[in-house]
């Protein structure tokens, strides 16, 4: 059964297509174009009511949220492809931990800062100097800090590449590559290492030149 | 090994008493009173960077983030006490599913609503009207798309118990018990069963008896 991914060219989703990547599992995508505001459309909300993508369809089985689809296939493959949850419980652990600092500390001021540099227009957003100033002041906060966890360990969860680490490449890349501020990286040495390691995973790289913006 | 749980009087420390107290876990709580700033103090920093609550400390094991530690015990411990993670890999996934809507849909509205209508001077927030309008028109959207999930199966999951019902409870509470908002449960009619059935539990009558607020 070849899995369906909805929306394809948006952040979350390349979240969602590195896994599949990584983990070797065969997927097609079906376009949304979140731009023509077809993630709000009847049709679609019946498979995601609250509006946004990603969505999966495997068989009969749906499902949405990025990392929740993520954990789904890193454990239903875990002997298929790269390994993305650790090895052990206390692993795992560290994997959901890293997980869930992506979601509340990097990415709130990491999408504030992508809407009001990047993409705002198509959200009927007025780019705000103050949401601006702010968002970068709380990233480099929370960049000071990943600069010290990696100090000590190769990737975020330990010295083993994980979905932590996935989690993060979207909105890092636009970041680095698409808004001018790749010196929040690059002044940070071990983050710095991190992100070149896991930016050029050929997963990323597939990802990125197959889906590229609007989000 | 006892779990030493840090900062049990506040809302997302809850949450993983609960799940302890579910999986039949032994633990002993260190307080960390947040009304003082105690979870900014520099001994604390070295267990949680970010300065939140909670940590839990495991023998020499680690861990933050609520969700994080309740996935590590709920899988530790599968056989041990209520399974809260589902039986199979899909409902498991279901249950990530629906924590990640705890986390992004419900939690951002409910928690401004707290500190706006509760806790805004133990944190120098000032009440905003503008916030609380704001943050309860959001809570109706996703709550109405609770009631109609809850109408096709008895918890968020499917039909059992899990830790995304867990999830919601300590943010519900004040909801309903504490800030006279009631009404946002009560006229959602699974919705209301939903929430009788997960807030009688033993497990949360002894979490919220024992560690009351201050959040």
């Amino acid at each position: 059964m070849v899995v369906k991914v909805y929306g394809p060219h948006c952040a979350s989703t390349k979240r969602v297509l590195v896994c599949l990547v990584e983990k070797e599992i065969e997927f097609e995508v079906v376009p949304v174009d979140v731009s023509k505001g077809e993630h709000k459309d009847p049709e679609y909300l019946k498979l995601q009511p609250f509006g946004v993508v990603p969505v999966i369809k495997d068989g009969d089985y749906t499902l949405y949220e990025s990392r929740a689809i993520m954990r789904y296939y890193a454990e239903k493959y875990r002997s298929q492809g790269v390994e993305l949850l650790g090895n052990t419980i206390e692993e795992r652990g560290l994997v959901e931990q890293w997980l869930e600092v992506e979601a509340h500390n990097f990415h709130p001021p990491a999408y504030d800062l992508c809407i009001h540099v990047l993409f705002g227009p198509m959200f009927g957003v007025t780019s705000d100097p103050k949401v601006i100033e702010e968002s970068e002041a709380k990233l480099v906060q929370v960049l000071n800090i990943y600069e010290e966890r990696l100090s000590k360990s190769k990737y975020l969860a330990g010295d083993f590449f994980s979905l932590a680490d996935i989690s993060h490449i979207p909105f890092l890349d636009y970041i680095v590559n698409n808004m001018g501020k790749g010196y929040l990286v690059k002044e940070r040495k071990n983050v710095s290492a991190w992100w070149d390691d896991i930016s050029n995973r050929p997963s990323w790289k597939k990802v990125l030149q197959s889906y590229r913006a609007p989000i």
